[in-house]
């Protein structure tokens, strides 16, 4: 299997359908995928060989659908670097995986001097966008495609590594993930064949930054079972909500925080959002109230959860509309995907009987071929041919995966081990908490304390400390509750919308918090 | 991937749930696998070695579906059997793979002797059913698997082979075809990628023969996406009634003539078919009047065609339930699924522009690692990195592909080439017409002739040759109008539901046929 068989099968199939939309801007598949033959002759005339990594800092649009097909189509190795880095990170991975050539868009055409700087060995710069921003020695993209006649698709595909995705770097130096091109496919189709993923010629929105694995195979499994592709460069409400209005939007790719404000903001309020049909979010489950307020203001959608990682190209686990039925279920990742399988283990990896709490692995061909560079990493990771997730989670009698932590954010107070999902699960139901995050923190007496970070719905009074610790214990055991409460305007993310708990810890242990109780 | 993953995902995730239901005895997955399990430690315990060949001959049933679990959970190779071959054919296929162990129901015991005589290094047969009927010499498959301790899956997946499918013999001897575990999963992942196969967890019913590629993978899809199995030993339309009615049946494969039974029998007349919602059909096109038929006795069901070959492992084109709202597109054989690549070419392997008929050719990891023991005529049907599918065809604008026959099936008369299936597609749109066939026969005048076979439907009044030659005459060319036409009461058909064309040249050219006109 390879990257480019949907470019294939849509130039067949759909040869006048639109491929791609990019504001005013849209492009039919013969178009498109002429478009990405001749930027592979471009990359290929600027010395890019087989096996080559090029690297591509954009943000999402027409430019990043073509660069993740050209790639491949040239026989070369695709590197989407994370749009929230800073230099410094950004250089680290570019020289980390030696990338022979960088693709940015006008968002990032400021910063390529001083990844340049950092980068020594980077050849080439592409640049797409205003002439005006182009930096100094970077060839501008649309001269590259004009200028270079259409080449054969190199075909390139099976164990062949298709990409290098550095991971968010919640522990030291981010790693290279390399997966194969039939690491990508099987997880598209498997994730496909589960029926739970886009309806076959959808028009599909991608709003959610692609660099990211999960934005990037939602676009991927429309490319393989068609679609439409209707790109936007960042997410507002107002603007998500305006594109799925126009371009009659049937699927997107969110992450909870984007659902919530989606639902709530009064900038989406009035769009006519009925063309809506598939949900599909990930990193973290939805809470009971969003989900309510979601389902009231979309009434034909089906949600569907994807649990997985990068290293899993990325999902091990599924969590479909008829589950999101269900109270319990709907607090779990879901169940494996056809294409992967997924078991609980304890620290000798023994597979632990369900409902015990243990490490969740996963198996299949959709795990990746390794981390570029790390041997011994790579080792531990795939230890007895399992990937180990370093997520805590149990599993039910009917399979449903419950991610309780991160093995190491588990918190230990007093002896007892706390999972801070469940905490923050129990918190999220009062009502005027908007979000939430519960992290352990250096306690005298308890060796750790349990320690929450909350941030306030604007609309109701403001609960205190005290308020909020009764409204866990009345619904957990009481040592799991918050000893100390710390309301804030905002919690830090990550790209994939991820709790950054890293930087909440280093920002409460600096003495940095406000308003502590 | 492997064959096998379907079944750990499912005890993982429905313990409960039926498996397989096969008269009145049903088997939830845990029962289910725990066979499987036994049934594996059984076959290694009687001399089963990894890659070792075990053939099964056998009427559909809960028998069937342990068999083709146990056997690559044991490491050894699958071969089912055309339960429709004679003796001496089913023996030249077990000595051409030289298979180790033969499994067998009731059905088949009586000729184990003679299958016996003539495949001399057959180590073990293995019998399930009634020990009046063992034949001497067998194993009672119920004591092997009462008798041993379950064994751990074996695993084996890749491109380790999986099974060998002696294909239908329309020229020659039978061969075997050598699929791979890659090659039958990525056909079944990307089938049901495409959306168009049974919606996951439902009750399927398996009455088209197992041993036929296509029923088989029906039946695999539904163990890789979940799903409860009712099995039929044989077609009746009542039967097959009355199961979807008890059992809440909700997807079945069928080929045409089945459909066509179901719909028109008075045995299937009563029965409560609202349960049904998924009808997949290979083989051939369906005729506008059965689809017509179909439609008002099943209004809730979406019809799929699937065409390919035992060789694509089988699928390589879909048509969906809506192409079949289309009636040109209706008479195609859909497009190409998510995992194949389809092409037409010449015959320099050449792609021809869109219309241009020629050779069905596919590429994709669907495609059969080749045939057992014949590595010329592997080499000739993969040529180039495709498989030849000797069937002629055409693409539309929009890659639906239109099967106009099989290469050599296309009949040449006065210099012109007729296609078959055109003369049958204007012959069945005639009211009295049931079912029909159209061959070349010699010709002294125009080298060969333009004949029809027609089987009349018994309740409109009989029309004579020159008014059917009249009626195809008013729809397509006048040569391609049958110069002759033969009423016979039924047309040969094989295990799959094809008619066999070559019985009727036979039968014609010695001269056996009944009211030429």
């Amino acid at each position: 299997m390879h990257l480019t068989q949907g470019l294939h099968r849509a130039v067949q199939q759909n040869p006048d359908l639109p491929a791609t939309i990019d504001g005013d801007r849209v492009r039919c598949w013969v178009e498109s995928a002429d478009r990405v033959a001749r930027l592979a002759a471009g990359l290929r005339a600027h010395g890019v060989r087989p096996g080559d990594r090029v690297a591509l800092l954009a943000l999402n649009g027409d430019l990043y659908h073509e660069v993740l097909l050209a790639v491949p189509w040239a026989d070369a190795v695709l590197v989407p670097v994370n749009t929230r880095w800073s230099v410094p990170e950004i250089a680290f991975s570019l020289r980390d995986c030696d990338a022979a050539v960088l693709v940015v868009d006008d968002a990032f055409a400021a910063i390529v001097p001083a990844l340049r700087e950092q980068t020594p060995d980077l050849r080439v710069v592409l640049h797409s966008g205003e002439p005006a921003q182009r930096p100094d020695g970077a060839v501008d993209v649309e001269g590259v495609i004009a200028g270079h006649q259409p080449v054969e698709d190199a075909r390139r595909g099976g164990d062949a590594l298709a990409g290098i995705f550095y991971t968010g770097g919640t522990t030291g130096h981010p790693k290279g993930v390399m997966l194969s091109h039939d690491n990508v496919m099987s997880n598209i189709l498997g994730a496909a064949a589960a029926g739970v993923m886009w309806d076959p010629g959808s028009r599909l929105l991608h709003v959610a930054p692609m660099f990211h694995l999960a934005a990037l195979t939602g676009w991927a499994i429309g490319v393989t079972v068609g679609g439409t592709h209707v790109f936007l460069p960042g997410f507002t409400p107002g603007g998500v909500a305006a594109a799925i209005e126009r371009h009659h939007v049937e699927g997107m790719l969110l992450v909870p925080t984007m659902i919530q404000m989606l639902v709530d903001s009064p900038d989406a309020a009035g769009a006519d959002l009925s063309s809506l049909r598939r949900l599909l979010y990930g990193a973290s489950p939805i809470s009971d109230a969003v989900l309510a307020r979601a389902a009231e203001r979309l009434p034909g959608v089906g949600f569907t959860q994807a649990y997985g990682m990068s290293e899993l190209s990325p999902i091990a686990t599924l969590l479909s509309p008829t589950d999101h039925l269900d109270p319990v279920r709907r607090r779990s990742g879901g169940r494996a995907a056809p294409h992967c399988e997924v078991r609980i283990v304890d620290e000798q990896d023994r597979e632990l009987p369900r409902g015990g709490v243990g490490q969740i692995v996963a198996r299949g061909d959709n795990v990746m071929l390794g981390y570029w560079n790390r041997p011994e990493e790579t080792a531990e990771a795939l230890r007895g041919g399992w990937m180990h997730t370093g997520d805590g989670g149990y599993m039910d009698d009917h399979g449903y995966v419950y991610v309780v932590d991160r093995i190491k954010d588990m918190i230990v107070t007093g002896g007892e081990n706390v999972y801070s999902v469940e905490v923050e699960n129990a918190l999220a139901t009062h009502p005027a908490v908007a979000s939430c995050a519960v992290i352990g923190v250096p306690d005298a007496g308890w060796g750790e304390r349990v320690h929450a970070v909350v941030v306030l719905a604007g609309d109701v009074p403001a609960p205190d400390a005290e308020e909020l610790r009764e409204h866990v214990k009345n619904r957990i055991a009481g040592y799991k509750a918050p000893r100390t409460v710390e309301f804030v305007d905002a919690l830090p993310l990550s790209g994939a919308g991820k709790v950054l708990k890293r930087e909440l810890r280093k920002e409460h242990w600096s003495g940095a918090a406000r308003g502590v109780s």
